[in-house]
């Protein structure tokens, strides 16, 4: 039950979507979340960090040094937030400019992960998949600097935007040019570590990630 | 002077940087700002929204129906996040990946802008350059429908990674690949509105926008 008096969507409301189908395809493209939260001293704080979605929880990681890990495992109320830019609209009037967007808003307290070693392997797995086979795994001391928490999808909202601009009627007998610049992202040439061993070929994992 | 006591950056503070050069080139490159503050009964809220920076200031707008505006509006804090992902960084251990970033976060107060009218310019000329003498400019009724709020740009961070992993020393001998992989944002060939009239070429100002 994602839907709540504080996500139901008053703004534009015909763009908004509770189903998970769409809000995890959002969480699931996202490599960043926004984490806001109210500091101990009463001020808001957004900070971005990764995000990987662990079934039904979103995971987030820091040191446990952090002061928003600190205020999140001491049970401040987050509102973690996600946005993909799909392409700038332009209408007629400058008024109806918009955005095409995806974008996703969660709300609840996170708790500690139960299996840290598990999230640091989802996180990995997020950034670059088959990834985790090859790489040296956590030790008992970086696990123990590290805090990770996860939130509980149930409360929360997407909202989308896509298509033209709408315009007020009569702005359609302009002779302005109109229509949708579309945004994506791009992943380039994987660029090796200057001090990579020589011998060591790009493996296909990472071949693959490059946008083609 | 836009370092204050909770600027300092704690975690990671040789990324860290406060000079306006940084600060506005992260600002200047995003369309949208994380917008985060506490609503009137306590809880953490943080919405995206299309940012301009006019000088001094930063712009947001919205509906003035919308609670956000109107929280903002009634002087609640407010802190604003911008991120740009460059990359993924892959080490040879799994607790070393990262992201290369450009983030910039500012805090305070909220205050309407002094000229609406000369806002929506900005935000116009921030999506497509060159983009204002071409289209309707708002009517009376669209402006007193709109609210534009101005943060100045008086306290805030930059927080920027580049480069690639770092490593423990004993890790560099493993056999893993590491490097990074860029991720850029590329705008793509202009979508017409199915509804253009007939005739209207696609003018100069559009044209350059797409990322050669």
């Amino acid at each position: 039950m994602l839907k709540t008096p504080r996500t139901k969507l008053r703004r534009a409301p015909q763009r908004g979507l509770h189903d998970r189908a769409t809000l995890d395809a959002i969480l699931d493209e996202a490599l960043i979340g926004h984490v806001a939260f109210v500091t101990p001293d009463g001020h808001p704080a957004v900070i971005p960090t990764l995000i990987a979605r662990d079934e039904d929880h979103l995971l987030i990681h820091g040191s446990n040094a952090s002061r928003t890990v600190r205020a999140l495992r001491a049970g401040a109320e987050a509102c973690i937030e996600v946005t993909h830019v799909d392409g700038i609209v332009l209408a007629r009037s400058a008024f109806h400019h918009s955005m095409n967007y995806r974008s996703a808003i969660l709300y609840g307290t996170l708790e500690p992960a139960p299996d840290k070693a598990r999230a640091l392997e989802v996180f990995t797995e997020k950034l670059v998949p088959g990834r985790w086979e090859h790489v040296r795994w956590p030790s008992a001391k970086e696990l123990k600097a590290t805090d990770v928490l996860q939130l509980a999808i149930t409360e929360g909202s997407a909202k989308v935007r896509t298509g033209p601009p709408g315009e007020e009627d009569e702005d359609y007998a302009l002779d302005a040019w109109a229509g949708v610049i579309p945004i994506t992202t791009q992943r380039g040439a994987p660029i090796p570590d200057p001090l990579l061993r020589e011998g060591i070929d790009l493996p296909d994992h990472v071949r693959s990630l490059t946008t083609r």
